[in-house]
């Protein structure tokens, strides 16, 4: 007799586990109540001192020593594999664990190393954890479901189980990255939280109260809690975003076609109004620069048929580093931000009114130009997009669940009630409306060059990437904040700017709520349960802008003192 | 009481002819039997030495001269309207006839001239012809629809009636582009001929036994007989290539995504599985280079959203001029080029035959390399991509019928008989099998690196643009040479070759039909029929590859001597 869903789980939960060596198990696992915050020192305890170095040293250095040999891959691996072992058992974070993989693999660069005295490529030993949308050799992708367990995407005696890679991955080994584990993402991927039948709930490692966000929330909170350097997450409606604020990281979503998504899996593949993208998260800006940059150079649209053929552009970057070079004599050029204090629908929680504040105030304090982004209508966008997202009435994912019989969690049950498919006219319909509302949008883009002193237009909008710090579990009740960016296609990078105070960020006793909605979000909001979450922003750029945003993140972090 | 769908038609028709002046009316038209090639010495017959001379020459030619004032716009635009008259009247090829209009623009651009001695743009005083999907102020656009006639895409009361311009329009007129008339398409956009119930049949100048293509097949009816320097078609299927391969021009099928195809009318509009892109036809590749370089001079990416940043490369175009240059010290470089003799699908006619002979020839004589193209299957990709076409089951273009009543034609009447709609589900199904198929070839294209002797890929593809060298009328059976191309979204530029010969061209009367459509296809080619039309061929390159695929479709026209 098959096994019920529920010892499957169990079996592949205890597989995971199964695959930690016996002396990275914590003992004594704190609950919550004991230990909000796992990072920093609490993690630091179960580390030796090298391994705290390496652990807590970002991409760019790591590389840096490993292309001078000041640092083998394999103790690098190693390191990474012993933080991210802790991880998982603190936070739920993995869906792979593939160390003995990855060790091999770290040893294979470090004897090329020895016999030609040069790295194998810019990624050189560098760590890099995925989402477990990416395929892997020799490793299975469940993406949550328990009926993908033992299949490729749910089918069986396709010929690609544990063989067939990513185009990704194998331009990852390609530039000498080291992989050595898939992290966590909620079943569906159509969440904000991270959870499925098989992990259980993703938490977030400075707050544990929280999520650590979805769909890349295994990603944050590995990253958030450093048992990864630097990671690959996707994001059709916020999920790279959505994890890189709540866990304090950069994280960018370029627009589609610009990095490749072939051979991944997904949910609700070939719906093609809104397309999921592919982009790093990471501790530092320079982190995902260099990750960008390496992909770029592997030329991902020769082997991704949807990526363009755009290069990694220098002089886009050095537009921005140009403007902002003290030492330039064109120095008295600035930017011009567009800044998001509210979206109308839902109002922002008091940290990331406070985190607005503060990266408005740093950057006027630098002489740059803030100017209140008042666009066309975000609710006309969203309705929009929305949408996309229901165009099959949830047959795929539906599907998916069928497989096993296991139940949809609350955060994504909605799926289960939707009954009528969009019919060919009405996705035409949708995506003419969605065409005229990106015309829109870029015409009023285009008109704030009047707008602004500089001359141009707006840089970058600066905007929420949520109603929330982060989360708390099953509340999470609006993608807005991230969604029109995805509707638009413009490129976003995440920043982090503050954490939360309990002290300073009290809840508004006088706000009225504007509907149900926003009450539900201004209920969650909590000072005592948020207290040092992490608190980020977004910096929204048109489309396929990532050298320009990528720059302008790494400014604006730098003059919030990240 | 209404007018009758036939009323209606008759006096948008008879507008069409009222904008001509009475001195340029034609008082004998010639049957087909008395006159079947009307253009050379026949057309020039009715027009000045100078108007001869303006319209004979290409438009990269005109430019020279209008921008140093040698001609002035308003003569240049006078020749192409009265040539252009002429045209209509033997060919059926223009649904808008604004020459007023143009006459006055041309004065502006001279005054501009007189005042300030340099020529407004890099298209100072060039007529420029369009499809009637376009949209220009103070003209209607019926892309062929009785129930269009008076409306803005057939609805009333939009308040963009006659108002609203597409994007590529104000750019062209910012480029100093001089705009004169709209050419017709068939009904539906979805014919390879050109035909609807306005303007009737629109013949081909060489031989008006044949159609002039379609669906651009104004344009290329009008530019073939030089009552346009340029002019730009749309292509789902073919459209752009068809008629230019017709008519003995050039024509470019960019990629999406490169020139703007904001604020058009057209079919199915929101259909985003294959996308209809726009691009130029001209009588000399450097006219259609000209076209390419000059819109993307206005940074289309700022307003069209569905255009990518990608500026002309001139360093891709050098790649090849480069390579070609006999006084290179690298000049033992050469290219490499595939060769599609037949699909395997519908073998190509004795011209189309003989056509490639020609090039193949001439390339090797200079050295080049030619293999034979062996690529994954193209009937599964036609099998996907033909489905597009019926995703919603012919609901938009009936509605269009349905305005006035009037009847389908028997090129497009089978979307009359589609009955039931695709589901998001099926629609998702077509996009992923789509995107897999773009790989399987994308990889195909890179293993050619392997097989040929330049180290390189195969630098393009030599293929038919259709079985014949242009249809006879009703007799348009198969799209499969050009809808490959679109479904993987390739670059392809047409090359004239050579004129059917019918002393050479004889029919194989040993041939065996592969099935009634190869048949059909056949059965239609007859060399009394065909002698003297236009014989082309495309040259197909990878997405993205303007710049390289018209500097390399240059260098083939060369060699064949056109």
């Amino acid at each position: 007799m098959a096994d019920s869903w529920q010892d499957r789980a169990k079996q592949k939960r205890e597989a995971i586990l199964a695959a930690i060596p016996l002396e990275w198990r914590i003992k004594d696992l704190p609950s919550v109540e004991e230990k909000r915050d796992v990072t920093g020192d609490y993690i630091s305890g179960f580390l030796s001192e090298k391994e705290v170095a390496i652990t807590e040293t970002d991409a760019e250095k790591i590389v840096e020593k490993t292309a001078k040999g000041e640092w083998k891959a394999e103790e690098v691996a190693r390191a990474f594999c012993h933080r991210a072992a802790l991880a998982h058992q603190l936070l739920n974070c993995l869906h792979e664990v593939f160390f003995d993989a990855a060790i091999e693999s770290a040893r294979a660069l470090d004897a090329y190393f020895a016999e030609h005295g040069r790295p194998t490529g810019p990624l050189h030993g560098l760590p890099v954890s995925l989402k477990d949308q990416f395929h892997v050799k020799d490793v299975e992708t469940t993406m949550g479901y328990v009926g993908w367990i033992g299949t490729f995407e749910g089918k069986t005696g396709t010929g690609k189980e544990k063989v067939h890679e990513s185009e990704m991955v194998r331009e990852l080994r390609s530039l000498g990255a080291v992989l050595y584990c898939k992290t966590s993402v909620p079943h569906t991927l159509m969440s904000g939280e991270t959870m499925n039948n098989i992990i259980g709930y993703t938490f977030n490692p400075k707050n544990r109260n929280l999520t650590a966000g979805g769909s890349s929330g295994g990603e944050g909170a590995l990253i958030g809690i450093r048992g990864s350097p630097v990671g690959f997450g996707t994001d059709i409606g916020g999920s790279i975003r959505i994890p890189a604020a709540f866990n304090g990281l950069y994280g960018i979503r370029p627009s589609t076609g610009r990095l490749p998504y072939e051979g991944m899996a997904n949910s609700m593949d070939g719906q093609n109004t809104i397309l999921s993208v592919v982009g790093p998260l990471a501790p530092t800006l320079g982190s995902l620069r260099l990750l960008v940059k390496a992909i770029l150079s592997q030329q991902p649209w020769l082997h991704d048929p949807l990526v363009h053929e755009m290069p990694w552009r220098d002089s886009h970057e050095r537009e921005i580093t140009t403007l902002l070079n003290p030492e330039d004599p064109n120095s008295g050029a600035k930017l011009c931000f567009g800044v998001i204090a509210t979206d109308g629908i839902v109002t922002p929680t008091p940290p990331i009114r406070r985190a607005i504040d503060i990266v408005v105030n740093a950057l006027r304090s630098q002489g740059h130009e803030v100017v209140e982004w008042q666009p066309p209508s975000h609710r006309d966008i969203l309705d929009q997009a929305f949408k996309t997202w229901e165009f099959d009435a949830g047959t795929d994912l539906k599907g998916a669940f069928a497989l096993s019989g296991e139940p949809m969690l609350p955060q994504v049950s909605s799926f289960s009630t939707l009954e009528k498919q969009y019919s060919a006219a009405e996705i035409v319909a949708v995506n003419v409306r969605l065409r005229e509302l990106k015309k829109h949008y870029m015409e009023y883009w285009n008109s704030t060059a009047k707008l602004s002193k500089t001359g141009r237009c707006v840089d970058a909008v600066i905007g929420p990437v949520a109603p929330w710090p982060a989360a708390r579990p099953e509340k999470y009740a609006y993608y807005g904040y991230t969604t029109w960016v995805n509707a638009l296609d413009y490129t976003s990078v995440v920043v982090p700017v503050t954490e939360v105070d309990k002290k300073i960020d009290v809840v508004d006793k006088d706000y009225q709520p504007m509907d149900e909605r926003d009450r539900t979000c201004f209920e969650s909001y909590d000072p005592e349960i948020y207290d040092g979450a992490h608190v980020s922003l977004q910096l929204v750029g048109r489309r396929l802008q990532e050298e320009k945003m990528l720059a302008i993140a790494e400014y604006v972090g730098k003059v919030v003192g990240r």
